[in-house]
Formats: structure tokens, sequence, C-alpha cells
């Protein structure tokens, strides 16, 4: 059958519930459970690794019966795997749901093939509803499902004319007060942060997510390096509230990072860094902060990024272009076509 | 006396009507004659060099004795000086006007002075009205008398990451229909149109402006090359509907320019050249078309334009950003101050 208006409203308030859990390594799902007629029975969410998923917690706050004959609306594609909870299919065709209506596929190696589970069983499911706001909000977590590897933010401040810092090396402060609380924000929102060693020895870095008046916020991303030159044992990063990681480059980095759990990184360890990602397709995400100067020379914000030919140009998508102070944000995706 | 809203009106009026006068050499001005009771008696412009100015073709609509008591709205302070037409400030004290409200300030050399003049004659006088409005109009016009010079624009077209090509040379097009065709139509408004020889030799540039069916536009822009080295005869700029004049630097380019009249010159001529603008504080504005592309290597859309430490950035006073189709036409004037 076709998706209805009211079904439209439950997914709209099934993505608002999902912001009560957690960001991390388990993706922020949100439920709403509807009576035939159309009325609001319950909602849920899914608060984290290891707890109910969204259904799940939605079916848990009605009477056993209550949700028969029901439609549930879920932001993200029912699984069908047993990880350290049942499958939701199974769940959901227990408590006699007849209608499924889902935002996102679940493109899990080991937990996709929910939506044909619920069909086999007979109940009515359609998919793609509201996807792409749904999609925004689980961006890292299916990054790391589709490609095995963290999602990727690759940061840099240029002036207008693309220049890093002025002849001599000197950049403080391209960019303004605005553009340097947005990045904070920004790191403190994010796994890890990622700096090469040549930045780690030119300008010593924290690495940390600091507030407007320079106390730390509450969650400091995980430091790390890349690079195989030693960090100085006075190093600043030395300092940073957990202590960082090594990796020799970009992939063996995001391989390991993704073992462990992490699911955002952030580049901003200089030219040379930011570069290897872009040229190695491994940027998900690009912040450029833009500063209304030019500066001219060779300190440029971003280098080889291996295009020899027009045609090989890396075509952004622009998501959006922010004002902050003086300074201009650009927030774009690498769109994997060359040609324009 | 204050300046009444019924003024300001009569302002916004003769600015509308100065655009009726032909962009050129001389001054878009416009003048409107306000009864003592505020009714608008008469309005005129400037219709081209030797022809009366805006406030005389005014008071040429009215009766004798018509505008005695009245008060004139000009967009220029009424000049001092017997040039090709007679000076204004006396035809107003003639025509027996109380009151004179001006927008901008006449900088001229011998042209100033009008205002000190109608004062001494007892006539009212108010400055400063709709002051930013007028210098827009007049900004080509203000900058030859302040500056002795053209007002230079210095445009070229960049990757987000400053680049004007990819590593081999190919750049065609990094920016795309929308962009092209804002550089052809704003070439269109120009008086000349300036390349370097580097720029000439290597991509054989027309420096036309065409419409979008390629067509030429009414106007042709005078060509210029910068450069010491030969203009191949079979350039393409030799079949250009105007010769091209060539000049050894920037500088000795403007001053030949300004004595043959030229108030507005568009420089898109290749990234030395624009350097070179630039570096020598010769560039009023800049138009960056930026292309949402990443391009890396060397070529660089701004090379060396004298910065060596951060407190030398040239800062850019940023006017517009404007969207054309996937690129954006950021519009800046250097502001003179360096630091940050």
């Amino acid at each position: 059958m076709a998706v209805t208006d009211i079904e439209r409203g439950a997914m709209r308030r099934a993505l608002a519930v999902a912001l009560n859990g957690p960001r991390g390594v388990n993706p922020q799902v949100g439920a709403v459970i509807l009576s035939p007629g159309g009325e609001i029975l319950a909602d849920g969410w899914h608060r984290g690794i290891g707890t109910a998923h969204a259904e799940v917690d939605a079916l848990s706050k009605l009477a056993a019966d209550a949700a028969r004959g029901a439609t549930a609306v879920v932001t993200l594609e029912p699984c069908n795997h047993t990880g350290h909870t049942g499958p939701c299919s199974e769940a959901l065709i227990a408590a006699g749901i007849a209608r499924v209506v889902y935002a996102v596929a679940d493109p899990g190696e080991h937990s996709a093939g929910g939506a044909q589970r619920l069909r086999d069983a007979g109940i009515d499911v359609d998919a793609r509803v509201l996807e792409e706001d749904a999609a925004q909000l689980l961006d890292s977590w299916l990054t790391v499902q589709r490609l095995g590897r963290p999602h990727v933010t690759v940061k840099w401040a240029q002036s207008l004319d693309g220049r890093a810092a002025a002849a001599d090396g000197t950049s403080k402060w391209i960019t303004g007060p605005a553009a340097r609380a947005d990045v904070h924000r920004r790191r403190s929102q994010t796994d890890a942060i990622v700096a090469g060693t040549g930045t780690v020895l030119a300008d010593d870095p924290a690495l940390t997510a600091r507030d407007e008046s320079g106390e730390l916020f509450g969650h400091q991303p995980l430091p790390v390096v890349i690079g195989s030159r030693a960090v100085p044992d006075a190093a600043a990063l030395r300092r940073h509230p957990h202590s960082f990681e090594q990796y020799a480059n970009p992939a063996e980095a995001l391989d390991a990072l993704a073992r462990r759990g992490v699911h955002r990184v952030f580049v901003e360890g200089g030219p040379t860094l930011a570069s290897a990602f872009l040229r190695e397709g491994l940027a998900d995400e690009v912040l450029a902060y833009v500063a209304p100067v030019l500066l001219g020379g060779d300190r440029l914000a971003v280098d080889d990024i291996g295009v020899a030919t027009i045609s090989q140009a890396r075509r952004l998508a622009v998501a959006s272009i922010e004002n902050l102070g003086d300074d201009l944000l650009v927030i774009a995706h690498p769109t994997g076509e060359s040609e324009n």
C-alpha cells in the first residue's frame, strides 16, 4: 500500500526520538508504533550497545497484543540478526505487526535481510520514507557498515587563494574566532582527531576540543598521529587526556580505528595529511574554512591530490556554505565523479 | 537644517534617473528639484561628455523663476568648474535655489569646492545623503578622480583549493556555463580587458564579450596586452573588433588608459598578471569564481603577491557571495589593511 501522510509524520517523530539515543558506535535509531487507525501507540529508540533496538523498545511499552494489526515506523530497516539482542524482525512478527515502514536499508553483512524476513511472514513493507534525513542521521554508522572504516572528515583553513600560511610559514590566525570555535565544537563531536607527524613537530598541537574560554569539553576525541617520525617527549599531545595512537599511513590508521569502534574521524593535521586522505579517496566530507584574505606564495592548504589533468578534477557536492564571522565554512562531499 | 524623508526619497529618485545617462568617461549623475512644499518640480540627469550636468538639465525643464526657493537634490556635489559646461554652483545660485542636498563630494582637483561656493552665496547645504549608494554608482569615476587611474577589477576562476588549472595545464572548464556567462556580461560593461602576454601565447584568447549564443555584445571592451613578448600574427586577439594596445607593465598600462579616457579595466589574463596587479596595490575589486572542485598541484590562480608573513595578509572586504550554477562568485575589495 502507499505510504500515508500519517506514516510520514510518524517517521519524522521517529527521527526526532532517535536523537535521544547516544551518538557513538551504535546507530541512533527511532521507532513509532501506529494503531490501524493511525494513532501513536508508543515510540522508542536505541540507547546504545547491548540495549534493545528502537522497535523492540517501543513494543516493550505496550501490553501484550496491543500491537496486533499495528504499523511499525522505523528509521532503519529492522535487523535480521542475533547480536547482543535478538532479531527485530522476529520481535515484530511475534507482536502481530501488520505493516512496517522504514527509511534506510540496513547495509550490514550480518544484519541485513530484515525486510525480506518480514515480507516472508506476510507483513506489508514500505521502504525509503524520509530516507535522506535518516541517512544523514546515520552517516558515520552507514560508512562503517558499507566501507568497513570510519567516516572521515578532512578539515583545513585557507585563504581565498588556497594558502594555509604565509611564505614564512606563519598562519596564526588566518581564520577568526568564530571559525576556530566551530572547529573545537566539531572536534568535541568526533571520536578521533588525526594529525600528521609534520604538523606535530612544526606546530605542537594539543589535539583537544576546547570551549571559548579554553576549558576542555567533556568529550575529548582520541588523538591520533600518522607518520613514522617520533613524537617528542615534550609534545603538548602527550598531555592530552587520552594517550595518543600512532600509525604509519591513513589506511592503516582507519583500519585499526574501525576495529576499536571509532566511527568518526576528524583529519586536521596539515596539508600533507589532508592531501593523502583526498588522494586515496578516504575523505567522506571536507570542511574548508575560507578566510577573506589573499596570501600568495607556496604554503598551500591542499597539495598533490593525484589530479593530473582537468578531467580528473575532484568534484565536490556542496552541502552548505555558512558565514562564521568574516570567514566562510564550505562543507562538501567528494562525489567520486571526476568529470565536469 | 535636518535632511527630511522627502529629500531622501528625492535622492533615491535622483539615483534612479542617473542611470538614464550613459556609463562611460563621465559620471552618471541625477538631480531632482523639490518645491518648498516638497513636490517634485523636475528631474534631470547627465547625458555624457559635453552635455549639461544633471542639476542644469533639471533646471532647464522649468520656467524661469520656477525654482526660486526650491531645493536641489543631487547625487554628486555640484561642480565649481568651467569645463565643457559652466559651473553648476553658479547655475543653482542664479536660479534662486535655497537649499542643496547632495550625496557624494566631488573629489576632482578642478571641480571640487561647489558646496563652499553655494554656502558662500547663502544657500543651505547638506551632504552625504545616501552617500554609499551614490558612491557605488560612481565607483569607477571616483577612482579616476582620486587616484588618477582607471578602476581595476581583477578576475580569476579557481578551484576551491585555489588552482587555475590541473597539473598538465588543462583548465577548460573549471567553472560552469553560468559563471562563464557572467564573465562575458561583465566584460561587456567594462572599457578595457587586459591579458598578459603569457596568457595570449598559451591560450590565444579572443578578449571579446559574447552572449550565450556566442554572438558579440554591442559594446566590446578595448583589448589590452601587458608584457614585452610579441603577439603572434595569427592571434585571435588580432580579429577583435578593436585593435589591441600593448604596454610593458600594469602601471604604464593604467597611466596610458586613463589618459585616453578608460575608466574601467577588467584584468583577467592569467595568474602572473593578476598577481602583479595585486602585488602593486592596483586592484580595486576582485572577482573570484570558485568551482566546487579540488585540483591540487602547482597551477595556482594567484601566485606571489608580496606577502612574506601572516601580518601582511591582504585582507578583503567581501561585498557579496553569489551562486552561479554550481560555482560561487566572491566579489571583494582589498581593504589596504594587512593586519587581521
